[in-house]
């Protein structure tokens, strides 16, 4: 395995699977392979191999390599793993994972196999990790490195970058460097450059910037890795609430929590609970479960849908032809609806929306739908007047006005409500919004047909 | 301004919008509020007020400030605060912006405004910028800093942390050092960690990663950027195609294009183009410009419905009931279906599905649409039972499973299509998926019916 991965490699489709490799026992081939991989390509493909097979490549690693590729693997791939290793080489993996990534792995992995991992640890390296596990789920505290050269206040330069190099050999990093008075209450932040450009003589008290940014280990990890992110942050202190600093969250974790945010948004949005692990790899029952709760709750939701056509059923019976364009007009209010709701619940997540938007919001949206309305209900009657006839066209064509302000003011407003009550935006976005919008839509085109149409 | 945040400024909403300030002539509080707050927290606020009031707080910042927060504002509202800065502060202003930052404004501005910047820049930074223009839209060479530190090959230790001292006050970055030999071809790469914590009399060479990840500077931006966000890189060397270093792409670039590729996702998956700029100052017009083409291509597209429905008139007029479940059903098609696509999306985008594995992703779509469209069947059953009676609540049953089925297959199978002819998979997910799957859906339900039934 090269220390760096060649360029290219993420583009293009590996030739010979690993998989292939060794159920076909090429193991010298298998071998090759791994040399000529990094650690997180490997990593990517045990989590999509059964772990049988996964193990066995696993064990060909040599100790340092088998450390890495076994950070990068996901809490589950980790256990199934760690089940097939014993004896020293499970020490030295437990023992040599960064402290931040065993915490997250053992919250994840059944009682049993924490106890055995736990029992394994050198004394400091378990206390670093309970202290670690007493942080709640998806707290900053969950993701930090408690692995941090702090400095303290009264040093000179020459003497700071002694101290670098006396303890940033375990260090997860040493670009920041957080300043302490001596009961390690946090006073400032030092950056490596800044030691390194400058005059030895000079003091560290002198660099820092004395109201650092900071989170508490308490707070929600992806608070601090958007603050990082929109700061420009490369790590960022975290201290405890008498402000005594405990760790530090480095920016390839504040990235792994960005990612993990956005793709349980986009899960939400569609309407799914977001899963742990590999696409390829994660069962088809799990699979379904994700999806099955928001898919039967909408279900049940668009009984109303069924309610309001019955209630509307000698109108329909009347004019038959208006059952025609009951898929369009609902699907035209759907998608305006889950623009809108997209838009909305993006701009909220990065910070361009606020509580006290929501009247402004709903003004906007309402005028952007109106246009959007306007625009289809063109079509509209165009549609209308070639498949049926003048009247009926009439009716899609102010029916989408209609549909598409209301879908459209909806689908903007109902994320900021979400939020407002304590929801997950993201949760009420989409498919909740379409549906909801599919009911009220019917109601709209069917009053529109009866005072157009005059039945 | 304090030169770094405080800890729960993101959490809590601003008290007294710098908007009203400036309106109602407040200047003494506007300049405390201005001083309260950091750059990235500015610059939000700026882009959402109008230009003419921006500007006013932007010339009462003092130039190190001003220079902060105007690389933190999107080109579009940079270009409005420059028309109204004249003489020496204009000159500052572009001067002093990373060269990276600079000629991604450029792109974006008219090339009236883009003239009197270079015209105001010095000779050298004129020349990188110049350079940096040079590189196709969306590649790495748009986002990467040209002010790198090189090391050469044969240094000592100690010599290179002369050569970061002398010349590292002037680079965005000096804690990643690309190591090139004497025609500056890329050989390696040098962390300033191992350079501080490494014996004085060391040489370069031994530190050294000899084969370094890197990037050539016309590859997409994106790809970069998940390549050290996957392998943990803080700064990646940009080379050309003679593999000659020509710049670093650094992490809050790589930050940077991860999110506007990710909100460019999320807005596609709902069916609309991204847009620039902060979603409260973008003008209603151009917010429905990014949604008006796919919503009347679907409304277009929608037109099948209509088409299938008529074929089918029969059938509806004979069982009038059928039209009760038409919103229902297609709305379950259309949810199965884009969760389906969103997952894939998604996966592909991270890179756990690949090309090769389409049979695959099919198979277990399929399983999963076929489970969930089951569940979906026994509650169709007692709601069709409910509303109508028990052969209709047959017909929807079944449909529900054959539909969710068919819905989940094509919703996992088109983004990977879509990638496999060069289209981005997020382009096709969810509503075009929708749609398709609304005018077959009917199909499957009405030919259910018509079987069932015996009609």
């Amino acid at each position: 395995m090269p220390q760096h991965t060649l360029p290219g490699e993420r583009r293009t489709e590996p030739t010979g699977s690993l998989e292939d490799l060794l159920t076909e026992h090429q193991y010298t081939a298998a071998a090759a392979w791994l040399n000529e991989h990094a650690a997180h390509v490997i990593a990517d493909e045990l989590a999509r191999i059964p772990p049988d097979t996964a193990a066995v490549a696993f064990r060909m690693l040599a100790k340092d390599d088998a450390l890495e590729v076994f950070e990068e693997l996901e809490p589950g791939d980790q256990q199934a793993l760690l089940e097939g290793v014993r004896g020293p080489r499970f020490s030295e993996l437990v023992e040599g994972m960064d402290p931040d990534d065993r915490a997250r792995m053992l919250r994840e992995v059944p009682a049993k196999v924490a106890k055995r991992v736990l029992a394994g640890l050198s004394t400091s390296e378990r206390q670093m990790t309970a202290a670690l596990l007493g942080y709640p789920d998806g707290s900053v505290g969950h993701y930090m490195t408690p692995e941090v050269v702090a400095l303290a206040e009264d040093l000179s330069v020459a003497a700071a970058l002694e101290v670098v190099r006396a303890k940033g050999g375990e260090a997860e990093t040493v670009y920041t460097l957080p300043v302490v008075n001596s009961s390690r209450r946090l006073r400032g932040v030092a950056e490596l450059r800044e030691l390194v450009l400058s005059d030895p003589t000079a003091m560290v008290s002198d660099l820092v910037s004395t109201a650092p940014t900071y989170m508490f280990a308490t707070d929600p990890a992806e608070d601090a890795a958007r603050l990082m992110s929109e700061a420009n942050l490369l790590n960022l202190p975290i201290v405890d609430s008498e402000k005594r600093l405990v760790g530090m969250l480095t920016f390839d974790d504040a990235i792994e929590v960005l990612e993990e945010a956005e793709s349980e948004d986009v899960a939400r949005q569609a309407g799914s609970a977001p899963w742990e692990g590999h696409y390829m790899a994660v069962g088809v029952l799990r699979l379904a479960r994700t999806r099955a709760v928001w898919l039967s709750l909408l279900l049940l939701a668009a009984t109303l849908t069924v309610g309001v056509t019955q209630a509307f059923e000698e109108t329909l019976a009347q004019v038959a032809a208006l059952a025609l364009f009951i898929p369009m007009l609902i699907g035209a209010g759907g998608n305006a609806g889950a623009q809108a709701a997209t838009a909305c619940v993006r701009a909220i997540a990065v910070g361009e929306i606020r509580m006290s938007d929501l009247g402004r919001v709903i003004w906007r949206e309402a005028r952007v739908g109106f246009l959007l309305g306007t625009m289809l209900a063109v079509l509209g009657l165009g549609i209308g007047a070639v498949f049926v006839d003048i009247p009926i066209a009439v009716v899609v064509g102010i029916s989408l006005i209609l549909i598409c302000a209301w879908a459209a003011t909806i689908g903007g407003t109902m994320p900021l409500l979400a939020r407002k009550v304590g929801i997950d935006p993201a949760v009420v976005s989409a498919p909740m919004v379409t549906t909801l919008v599919d009911a009220t839509g019917l109601v709209i085109y069917f009053v529109t047909a009866r005072l157009v149409l005059g039945i």
